[in-house]
C-alpha cells in the first residue's frame, strides 16, 4: 500500500510518499515540500498548490492521503490560510478519486512514538528510525507529513 | 465583461453570473447554490463544490471572479469550514486561468447602496433592482453573490 501524508500550510506544504511492502516493512519512496509566497496572489498560491500535489499524486499514484487535521487553538489568521490551503490540496486529492483520512497530531504521535506528548524532536527521530534513514529528513514540515503516512500506516482505519 | 461573484461556504456556497453591455447597463444570466452535506466526507464536499463551479466556469466562461473575503469575527470552526470550502472554490477559478478579486462585506455595501452598513434587506433590495428582477434571488448565499460579482463592475478596479 502506498500512502501519500500531507501536512498543509500555505506558505510551506509539506508531503511524503511511503509504502508497506512484505513483512509490514515501510520504505520511503520520496518527500518534499510545496513554498509559496506572500507576494504571489492568494488564487495562485492555491492554484500552484493544487498543481504540485497533483504531480506527486499522478508519479506514485498513493492509494490513500492522510492528512493532519486543523489545529483550533491557533489564532484565526492561521487557521484561515492553513484551512485554504487545506481546500486546495484536499480538491486536487479528492479530483483525483483518492481517500483522505484526517488525523490529529495527538493521534499521529501516539502511532509513532505511542505517547500522546511526544515533542518534535522524538517525532523526527521515529520517522528517521522507521524508515532507516540516514538523517532526518527537513525541512520539519516533510517530515511532519511523512509522520502522518506511517500513523495511517500503522493505526488499522486502511 | 461577465463577471462571477461567489459567496462561499462549505454547507452552502452561493454563485451569480452577471455581465456588463451597452449603455453599462448591468444584467443577470444565471445564479444558483452549491449544497453540501455534513453527512457526506469532508473530501466529497470540497470535490463538489470544485466541480459545480467549474460547470459554471465552463458554461459562462466569466472574465473575472469576485468572491467575498474571509471574516475574522466569526469562531473558529466556521473560519475552518469557509476557509476550506475557499481553498476548493478558487482553486476551481485559478485552474481555470481566471483572475481572483476579493471584497470585505462593506466594501459590497458601498458598491451597492453607497452606505458601509446597508442590512441585508436593503443590498438584496438593490441586487433586485440593479438587476431588473421582478424577487428578490434566493438563497441570501445567492443574493450575495450577485452583490459580489455587482461590486466588481461598480468599482473601478476592472
Amino acid at each position: 500500500m502506498i500512502v501519500l501524508g500531507i501536512d498543509p500550510g500555505l506558505s510551506m506544504a509539506g508531503w511524503g510518499v511511503v509504502s508497506k511492502g512484505q513483512k509490514d516493512r515501510i520504505s520511503l519512496l520520496e518527500y518534499g515540500c510545496i513554498k509559496t509566497y506572500p507576494s504571489t496572489c492568494l488564487a495562485e498560491r492555491l492554484k500552484f498548490l493544487y498543481t504540485e500535489i497533483q504531480s506527486v499524486i499522478i508519479k506514485y499514484k498513493p492509494e490513500v492521503v492522510a492528512i493532519e487535521e486543523i489545529f483550533f487553538l491557533k489564532g484565526s489568521k492561521v487557521i484561515a490560510t492553513v484551512g485554504q490551503a487545506r481546500g486546495a490540496l484536499i480538491s486536487a486529492v479528492a479530483m483525483n478519486n483518492i481517500p483522505v483520512f484526517e488525523y490529529n497530531p495527538r493521534s499521529v504521535k501516539i502511532a509513532l512514538t505511542g505517547y500522546g506528548s511526544a515533542d518534535k524532536h522524538q517525532m523526527q527521530h521515529m520517522v528517521k528510525s522507521i524508515l532507516g534513514l540516514k538523517e532526518i529528513p527537513k525541512p520539519d514540515d516533510s517530515a511532519d507529513a511523512l509522520a502522518m503516512a506511517i500513523c495511517h500506516l500503522n493505526t488499522n482505519r486502511y
